[in-house]
């Protein structure tokens, strides 16, 4: 079962609003269904054109891999040809720096992912977290 | 001055619950600043991955040429081949048909665009207008 | 002889000024050298964002297929299958309505392209035209 | 409020004359909206077919990130990865050395920005810096 708007769009809000309070940088984020399809994205004032883009992606290759951000940046670390080759396979659509988050339902089924991009990479991570947290799904960065 | 995040939030929900009231297919609807770039999107459950980039495409085009939904259609009817370039041009973000509206403020300043895609082309478009008047701006079709 | 950046930058000016005073709608003006590169360009306030690639694209193709504007249109009228072709090859950087002018030297001997978009193709056409006439050089439309 | 033609026309002409002025190699000037599309454009007669692309990418990956370009080094510098995504994602239109500079008013509103490329790196940024002071505006370049 995809993750539905409802829950996307409290994401979308819960998430924007831990940056507000942190006093983040302006964020960008994005929900992916199972797919690597988009269900609900915000873009705060001030954040660049390009973040749609490096938010989506932070989500869609954790998804198209079937991986964690620290599963992915390890791979990438241990690797660094085939993340060069994914990278270009997915016209950049690879991310592996935090910021990308595995949503899971109580019984750990998959239900999509969040990437958020705009501040350091951990800080767009924690946004991420408390996003997922406030829809009182399980969150897995694999830190 | 672009389309704000809050204005942007508006019309999603907006337009979404005018699609739900009128019984249409499940939609979605994107909202972009005047340079082209996601400002929020929302994709109702059931409504295909596909949609987003439709969706995005359908404001798109209008603001790249600085056009209505009607005058880019017209244009599109006269000259076939120009149509087929901008798809070309534009990697397919260039749609004619009905379901990208125009945003403007009360003195005719122009905020951004709003796009939808999931029902039958007018009732898109009737949906973006509901979301942009709800958010108290102006919505431009040429119809 | 390519064309030079006093010439291309006269032809900028000149053929803007021709659009403001004919009381055209906002022209984007791209020249391009006979390998296809960009030499000069000016998008006057107001013009959209896809015009600079629709502009440079009424140019580019002429210069690629070593035609002007109306032999191109008489291929892609008599063989539309070779037009799509030609758009997907181009990745849309060809484009068969007037607007697109080649640029020659009083001996004949091609120097580059304009293409200009932003008002009714003819008018763009009219204002490539006065610019190349405007910089002492020979405008070839075919027309 | 986007960067006007006329500002732009400025910039592209003061910075090809400081760069003449200095005896450096044959420049290439692109001025960008904030949205990332071209405004102005002139490249001097020997500078290579590929300059316009370099000269738009440097302008254009500061604005899609909302970042100086020593932000950006300093980003590329501690996370290659990302970085690597980012020119995929942009399809190379992102570049981390000197030469892209944001284009602010004297308010600090964000205008566009200009990219140059031609000579070596610091070359190429300070005459977009001498462009930009002499149409009056302030350059941001992070050093």
């Amino acid at each position: 079962m995809p993750i539905t708007l409802d829950q996307a769009q409290t994401i979308v809000r819960a998430a924007l609003q831990h940056g507000t309070e942190q006093g983040f940088q302006p964020l960008t984020v994005a929900v992916l269904d199972p797919g690597g399809a988009l269900v609900a994205l915000g873009r705060q004032d001030g954040s660049g054109y390009l973040r749609p883009d490096l938010a989506t992606a932070k989500a869609w290759g954790l998804l198209g891999m079937g991986m964690n951000s620290r599963a992915l940046a390890a791979r990438a670390e241990a690797s660094p040809d085939i993340y060069t080759s994914l990278v270009g396979l997915a016209g950049g659509k690879v991310v592996s720096v935090p910021g990308g988050v595995l949503v899971r339902d109580g019984e750990g089924q998959l239900l999509g992912a969040v990437g958020i991009s705009g501040d350091a990479s951990l800080n767009d991570e924690a946004a991420a977290v408390a996003g997922i947290e406030a829809a009182g799904l399980v969150a897995e960065t694999g830190a």
